[in-house]
C-alpha cells in the first residue's frame, strides 16, 4: 500500500462561498419586490453580508453546531442565511412555511432551533407558535414590518432586527475549518404520514450535490445563466441552486413572497431569466395565467419540475406555445433532492413524440447517484424498463438515516428505499409508476394504482378515482375501484372494466367497484386513501363485483 | 452538535466504472487503426473487460495497493486498465513512453512497479530497460506483435500476452469497497529539472476531478460529444477525460499511435468528433496539415490546448480557417491537472478581438481549486490583474505531497506552489507569464523573461532570444538578453532596447546583452536557461552594456 499524496482538503459551504465571491462576484441575487425596482446584490456583497450575519450570530451566542432556522421567502437575506450559518459551523434549519402549526413547533422543537431568522410578513405565521418554542434564544426579523407578535414568545427571547444587526457588524469574519461530513443544514420531509422527519445534509453532500447540479449532463447552469428559483428555499435547499449559482456563478432570480404567475412572469420578462425551478401546481399557474394575458418566456432556455410528476400535456402547452422545454426532475427530501433529470439522450428532436416520451419520464440517474429496483423479497431487479419494484438510492448526498429517529425500516443494506415504484430501463432513465404504500400486489405482480386512476379519470363519465388494494384469499390483493362519477354521468362497473380492458393488461383490471361522492384528500390535495382502506375493513363501503 | 444523516459513501473509481457501464452502456470507446475499421467497444462491453482484467491481474498475484503499471498508446486496453487497476484497489501507474530509458528504469523502480501492461508497439522501447527493473514480475503486452526483447528481463518474470489473459477470465469481478482516500492511480511529472517526482491520485481526488471536466463552466463533456483524446493517457490521466467520459457517457476516440496530423484529422472526420485535446505542437501540426491538404473539422465544437501556453496565432487560424474555437486549460501534474479553462465570460462576441484576449489568458479558476499569488515575502497579492507573484493552488485534486520525496519547498502552508509567475483578475482569469525559476527579480519588482523574449523575438533581425536574470549591485538582477540573430541580419543592443522600450515598462529594459550562435535546448525543445547563468557567471559570455 502507499498513501495518496492528495491535500486533504474539505469539501465546504464555505469553499462554495469563497469560489461565488472571488470569482464570480459580479454576479448577482435579484429579489423581486412586486412593484418598485428590484433589489439586487452581486455575489460579493452577499459574502460580504454573510460575513456580518455570521459576526452577529456569534454575538448573540452560536456555537459550532448550534441550529439556527430560517422563516423566509426566497430572497437576498435567506441567501445570506444559506452561507453564513453553515459556513460559521452552525447549522443552517430551513423551516416549511406552509406546515400546520403543531408540525411547525415540533420541528423547531425537534431540531432545537436556537435562533429564527423569520420575514417580516411571515411573523404572523410564526406567531401562532411562539409561545411553544422553549429552546429559541432570539428572532430575527428580515425588513422593517410589524415584529410585536413575536415579543409574546414565552422565554424573553429577544425580537431583534437583521439590518441592525447586519450594519452593528464589520465583514471579515474568518470562516473556521470544518470537517466535511459535519452537519451543515437540515431539513425536515412534509410526509402525509406521521410526523416530519429530519434529514442532515454535511458540508461535503453540499458541495458534492452542488458540483452536479452544474454538471452539464444535469441542469448545468453557468454564469450565462439567470435563474429563477420558484422552488422555496426551505423545500430541500431550493434544488441545490442556491450552492450551485456560486460554484458556476449564474446569477439568482429570488421571488420572495411574489408566487403569482402574475408576478413571476413579469419577473422573468423584466430580467430575462434563462431558467427557472417550480413544481408543477406552478407551471400550471403559469400556464393558465397565459390564457389570459400576453406573457414572454422567451428568455428562458428551459423550466425544469420536480416534486411531483408533470403530467403530458402541461409540457406539451409550453412547448407548443412557448416553445419552452420543461425537463423533470426527480429527489427527495432524503436526496438533497438531485436524484435524475429526464434530459432525452442526444439524436432526439426536439418537439417530437419522441422527445416527448423522454421527458415523461421522471429522470435518469445522475452522476454520483447510485440507484436500484428490488422487489419484495428484497431481491434486485433488471434495467429492462419492464421489471417493476421499489426504488432504492445511495450515494455521498443520500441520507442514511433520520435525526434522531433511526427509522431503520427507510433502509435496505446501505441503500435508502425511497417508497417509489417503477421501472429502470437500460441507459438509466426511470419512470416511478406508484408509491410503494399505494401499490397492489396481485398474484405476486405488482399493479400501478397510479396507472388504473389515470386511465379511469379519462372516462367521459369519471370524474375521480382511487384505487386501492383489497385483500384477496388467492391473489394476496386486488384493486377495489372507488368512482366518483360527473354529475348527470352514469358508467356501470361492467362498462368501466371495458374501458380499462384494452389499456392495462386483463388481469389488472378491477373486479371490485364503488362508488363514492368524492374521493377523500389530505391538506395539500392529494387523494387520502387511508381513509378510504379504513372504511373498506369496516365494511362501510359497498362494494360492487364483475366477473374477471 | 448534531451529527449528519448523509451516507458514508465513499467516491471511488469503481463507482464511475458503474455508472459508465450501466447507464452510458451504449457509449462507445473507438481505437483508431490506421487503416482499417476503427475498433469499437461499449461501455458496457469496457466494463466487462476491466472485469476480467482484474481478475487476471488478481491471478497473477496483484493485491491491494500493488502498483501495475502501463506503457501504452491510448487505446481501448488502456482505458480498462484505467478501471481494472484502481477498482480492484491496486494502483495505476502510467508511464511516459517519452522518458529518457534512465528515467523510466528509476521511475518504475522508484513507483515499484509489480505488473508492466505494454502495447507491443512499444515492447523496443521498454525492452532498453527491461533488465533493470527488479521488482517487475510480470508484462502483459497488448496485441499480438514480437515481444521477445522482454524476455531478457533479469527476473524470470513471464511475459504474458493481454487478450489471453482476458480470455481465460469471466466477467463478474466484485470490485471491493476502497477508503476515497487511498491510493488509485500515479504519475511522474516531467519535470526538466531533477529526477521525475511522482503524485499520487486518490480515488476521492479521481471523482471529484471527473465531476469537474463534466461541469458546464468546464469543458462539459456529455453523452452528446465525441472526445478525441489526443493528449496522452500517460500524461496526468489524459486531462481526467476518460473518467469524465464515464460519468457523463462521452464518447471516447483513441488514436492510438497514429499521433500524426492525417491520422488525427481523419479520424475527426470519419467519426465526427465533437471535441479534441491536445497540446499547442499537436495543434500547430494539424494547422501545417491543413495548410497543404483540405481537412474537415466541422464536427468540432471546440478544442481544448494545454501543456503549455497557445500562441494568439494558433488560436486565429483556427478561428479563421475552421471557425475552430480553441480553449486553453491550466493545469500540472499536480493538480490532477484541471486548475481553470480560459472560456470568456458570458456577453463576449465569439470571434472579436475581445474574445481572443480572453482566450489567451492562462485559464479561470476552476469550481473545487482555490488559488493565490504572493510575492517573494508570502504575503497575498490583490485580484487586480496587476500584481504579479507566484501563483498556489489548494483544492481535492492538488497534491500536497510527492511519492517518497517530502520535497516541502514546494509546498506553502497547505498551499502547492507551482513554480508558474502570474497575475490574477477580478474575474478569476488568471495569465502565467513566466516561471518562477526564470522571472528576474529587479528593485523589488518582477520582470517576466518570457514577455522580453516574446517581444525581442517578433524583432525582425532576431532569430531567438533568452533573457535571465544576473546579479546586480543595487537591483539585486537586472536581465541579461541573449541574443540570435537571423543569419545576414545585424541589430545593435542599443536598437533592441530601443525596440523593446515602447513595449515593456522603462525600467523592465534590458541594459546587458550578449549574441550567441544558438541558445541551449532542453530535450524537449524548451530554452535551457542553466547552461547560460552558468557560462555568464563563468564570465564566459561577452555582455555589453547600454545606458538605461
Amino acid at each position: 500500500m502507499i498513501p495518496s499524496t492528495m491535500q486533504d482538503f474539505p469539501l465546504s459551504v464555505a469553499a462554495i462561498l469563497r469560489h461565488g465571491a472571488r470569482v464570480y462576484g459580479r454576479s448577482e441575487c435579484v429579489t423581486w419586490t412586486g412593484g418598485g425596482p428590484p433589489r439586487r446584490a452581486t455575489f460579493a456583497a452577499i459574502a460580504g453580508n454573510a460575513e456580518r450575519l455570521a459576526a452577529a450570530l456569534a454575538r448573540l451566542g452560536v456555537r459550532r453546531g448550534d441550529r439556527v432556522a430560517t422563516f423566509c421567502w426566497n430572497n437576498q437575506e435567506h441567501l445570506e442565511a444559506y452561507f453564513a450559518v453553515p459556513a460559521m459551523g452552525a447549522v443552517l434549519h430551513t423551516l416549511n412555511i406552509r406546515l400546520f402549526p403543531e408540525q411547525l413547533a415540533h420541528i423547531i422543537n425537534h431540531a432545537d432551533d436556537q435562533v429564527v431568522i423569520v420575514d417580516d410578513s411571515l411573523v404572523p405565521l410564526l406567531a401562532r407558535v411562539v409561545h411553544e418554542l422553549p429552546a429559541v434564544e432570539a428572532f430575527v426579523v428580515v425588513g422593517d414590518g410589524d415584529a410585536s407578535p413575536l415579543q409574546a414568545n414565552g422565554n424573553g427571547a429577544p425580537v431583534l432586527r437583521y439590518h441592525d444587526l447586519l450594519a452593528a457588524e464589520e465583514p471579515g469574519f474568518g470562516w473556521p475549518d470544518v470537517d466535511e461530513r459535519s452537519a451543515a443544514s437540515m431539513c425536515y420531509t412534509s410526509g402525509t404520514t406521521g410526523d416530519p422527519k429530519g434529514v442532515v445534509y454535511s458540508h461535503r453532500s453540499t458541495f458534492l450535490h452542488a458540483m452536479a447540479v452544474q454538471s452539464a449532463s444535469m441542469i448545468g447552469i453557468t454564469e450565462a445563466d439567470r435563474v429563477l428559483t420558484i422552488v422555496p428555499m426551505f423545500h430541500v435547499n431550493a434544488w441545490g441552486l442556491p450552492y450551485g449559482a456560486f460554484l458556476s456563478g449564474a446569477t439568482l432570480h429570488m421571488p420572495g413572497p411574489f408566487m403569482q404567475p402574475e408576478h413571476l412572469t413579469e419577473f422573468i420578462a423584466a430580467e430575462k431569466s434563462t431558467l427557472a425551478s417550480a413544481v408543477p401546481t406552478i407551471w400550471n399557474g403559469i400556464l393558465a395565467h397565459g390564457d389570459q394575458h400576453e406573457i414572454d418566456l422567451s428568455s428562458l432556455r428551459a423550466g425544469t419540475s420536480g416534486g411531483a410528476a408533470a403530467p403530458r400535456i402541461l409540457l406539451e402547452r409550453f412547448e407548443q406555445r412557448y416553445g419552452l422545454r420543461i425537463i423533470q426532475g426527480w429527489g427527495m427530501t432524503e436526496t438533497s433532492p438531485l436524484g435524475g433529470m429526464a434530459f432525452p439522450p442526444p439524436g432526439v428532436e426536439p418537439g417530437t413524440a419522441e422527445d416527448m416520451d423522454w421527458r415523461l419520464k421522471s429522470g435518469r440517474v445522475a452522476a454520483g447517484v447510485e440507484m436500484r429496483i428490488v422487489d419484495d423479497a428484497g431481491a434486485e431487479l433488471p434495467w429492462d424498463g419492464e421489471a417493476v419494484g421499489e426504488i432504492e438510492v445511495r450515494g455521498p448526498w443520500i441520507t442514511g438515516a433520520y435525526h434522531r429517529d433511526p427509522a431503520p425500516a427507510k433502509f435496505d443494506g446501505g441503500w435508502l428505499r425511497t417508497g417509489d415504484i417503477g421501472t429502470i430501463d437500460d441507459r438509466g432513465f426511470f419512470q416511478i409508476t406508484d408509491r410503494a404504500k399505494d401499490v397492489i400486489k396481485s398474484g405476486g405482480e405488482w399493479i400501478s394504482s397510479v396507472e388504473l386512476e389515470n386511465h379511469l379519470m379519462a372516462h367521459p363519465a369519471v370524474a375521480e378515482a382511487a384505487v386501492i388494494g383489497i385483500p384477496d384469499p388467492r391473489w394476496d390483493e386486488r384493486p377495489l375501484a372507488c368512482v366518483v362519477l360527473r354529475p348527470g354521468a352514469a358508467a356501470t362497473p361492467g362498462e368501466l372494466a371495458a374501458f380499462l380492458a384494452g389499456k392495462v393488461a386483463r388481469w389488472q383490471v378491477p373486479e371490485y367497484w364503488t362508488f363514492l361522492d368524492e374521493i377523500p384528500k389530505t391538506t395539500v390535495g392529494k387523494f387520502d386513501k387511508k381513509p378510504l382502506r379504513a372504511d373498506h375493513k369496516a365494511a362501510k363501503l359497498k362494494v360492487e363485483h364483475v366477473e374477471r
